[in-house]
């Protein structure tokens, strides 16, 4: 049982499938307990609780609103269409309820920062739901970014990130509509490419980016493929790619002076069930120790284990945050708007860049 | 000993380092020998024959138009430096040699159309020094790109090459000299990812180029880093990163609706000498066999084994193309001219759009 001194009491926004993922971690992270879950339809958010095996205890409503008039909802989780994200995490701001939002945070950074304003003018923690930054992979992976015997100094990062959920999706998902989720693969997997840009470039902005000419639109306009280079004043740079179009791929490397980081799964880790992700890393220190027959060292692949996923880490990490705010009278943490905000801005330049038909978009700071 | 009726005798203009690699295939190769080297000194030329292990007999010259005096001398390989190419190039075809031709092969396509041009008027088979092209591994690669089942429609490539010479050789070395090399990293390792790029494309032309900012250049205003993304009419597209600034990178990624490609080593295996190279290969079909604990299946590792060395099957199916109009009086094959002439208009549109401030470059068919 929970301690109630110092659990965080949840409620929930939509049966949206990645909710029965949350929802799930929300029971099982120590810190938290699952409150309260809201639907447009009391009878699917029932469903929603028998279906997923959730604690009958758990309150449904047949609105999003009775969730945040709830005095036993502490923090809510967001996942709704991102066009509807200023509304709903406004509102629940509003109510001093803390903030779990789901990526991407919002359709532009105007619409975050009218967000922000809120958290801030209402003391309320935000985070947003990007999970894999919580797994201890990440941390393990910017140890080896930041050993410069061995990688030396970061030059180039690329990331991929794509998917092909068919063309049923791409006329009727929630995820290419111009009024839901309205930016489409650039919002839906782009957002995961720059975090993890700016997480290997220690959250520096670039100071300019340029789309790739020929993205893919639906026929709505709505982005079901593009990509981009991004530059840094010091001469780093790096590209993304993201698609609704192409095989699931999640690529980082990242290239250094002296070594490198790949890694194929970076969203969530291939062996997540079986407690572990893997990294490979490879540097020219290890030119000492080729095994006979190879021109260059095998990469050396690092295993970090991890108890519980990634989901459960990032709500134990939240609920952290907001028991700093609700037991103990600290103020927010900050770094998990400033880092959402920064994804925000890069994928609101790239957009940019795309509809001025690639043209260089600066990043102004 | 070879068959002296359907042997090729080669000469080798200069004695680089490269040259060394291909000496040593063509005297391993079934159907050539090493007739001649020549070197602006005799004595280099004569150092480099017996610090190479290679056959006393081979002549040596103290000067490159001594080989192509040679009456047994029927082929030539040309390691130049690039810009030496269009005039030993042409002078090779003048005396009725055939040539085998480093990679950049040009400064620019119009020096390549004088080359091409000189191979045509005398009826010498031409072939540029891309070695991974000739591994067995790079036709099952293309099998398992041509499968449509696996793979699907090809959607996206990356290539990646890299490595780091160091500040020495960015200031000295004839690959980073305006006169010499001066195509830089660009021609160097950007015409492997180019090759690569067009080799997944059925060597179909891109319309446009369009240079990724921030390319950086040597104080000579040499290339040692750069990228590009490419973009075909039917909405494929492609990205590549060249440089002379990260560690040893051999990255090619391609993406299908279906599944997807991949390897880290794509112009030389790491397994070269153990006699065999590996890739991947991920499809959606093996879904439906995912290993326990995984939610992805793990991508299939293809070997493909190789007897001898990829640039001894260079030099053997070259000498094999001279050979056929050498002993059956064919015409010169050109499709090995089609593709270096392919890989450098690309190359030139990406330079192009490098010197004109990143604009977008259409390419003219």
């Amino acid at each position: 049982m929970a301690d109630e001194k110092t659990t965080v009491r949840f409620g929930v926004l939509g049966c949206a499938h990645i909710s029965i993922k949350l929802c799930k971690a929300i029971v099982r992270a120590p810190n938290t307990t699952l409150q309260a879950i809201g639907s447009r339809s009391l009878e699917k958010a029932t469903a929603f609780i028998a279906q997923n095996g959730l604690p009958e205890v758990v309150r449904v409503y047949g609105s999003y609103e009775a969730v945040l008039e709830d005095d036993q909802v502490d923090a809510v989780y967001i996942p709704l269409p991102t066009a509807l994200h200023v509304t709903w995490a406004i509102r629940t701001a509003e109510r001093g309820k803390h903030i779990l939002l789901e990526k991407p945070v919002a359709m532009n950074t105007a619409e975050l920062d009218r967000i922000l304003e809120a958290c801030e003018g209402n003391g309320v923690q935000f985070m947003d739901g990007t999970m894999w930054v919580h797994h201890p992979r990440t941390a393990k992976m910017k140890e080896a970014l930041s050993d410069e015997q061995r990688f030396g100094q970061l030059k180039w990062i690329h990331s991929c990130l794509t998917y092909n959920p068919g063309p049923e999706f791409l006329k009727h998902s929630i995820r290419a509509k111009p009024d839901l989720d309205g930016l489409g693969a650039l919002g839906d997997t782009g957002w995961y490419c720059i975090r993890a840009i700016l997480w290997a470039m220690n959250y520096q902005l670039p100071k300019s980016v340029l789309a790739f000419p020929g993205a893919i639109l639906n026929e709505e306009g709505v982005i079901i493929s593009c990509g981009s280079s991004l530059h840094w004043e010091d001469g780093r740079s790096a590209t993304f790619h993201c698609s609704f179009l192409s095989y699931v791929t999640f690529d980082v490397t990242a290239l250094g002076t002296k070594g490198s980081l790949r890694l194929h799964d970076f969203t969530l880790p291939f062996e997540e069930n079986l407690g572990y992700g893997t990294f490979h890393e490879s540097s020219e220190l290890d030119f000492g120790k080729i095994e006979p027959g190879r021109w260059c060292p095998k990469p050396n692949e690092h295993v970090v284990e991890s108890e519980v996923p990634q989901e459960v880490l990032m709500v134990k990490e939240f609920a952290d945050l907001v028991g700093k705010v609700k037991f103990c009278g600290e103020k927010p943490e900050k770094e998990w708007s400033v880092v959402s905000r920064k994804t925000q801005i890069v994928l609101d330049a790239v957009k940019e860049s795309i509809q001025r038909n690639y043209q260089h978009v600066e990043i102004k700071l």
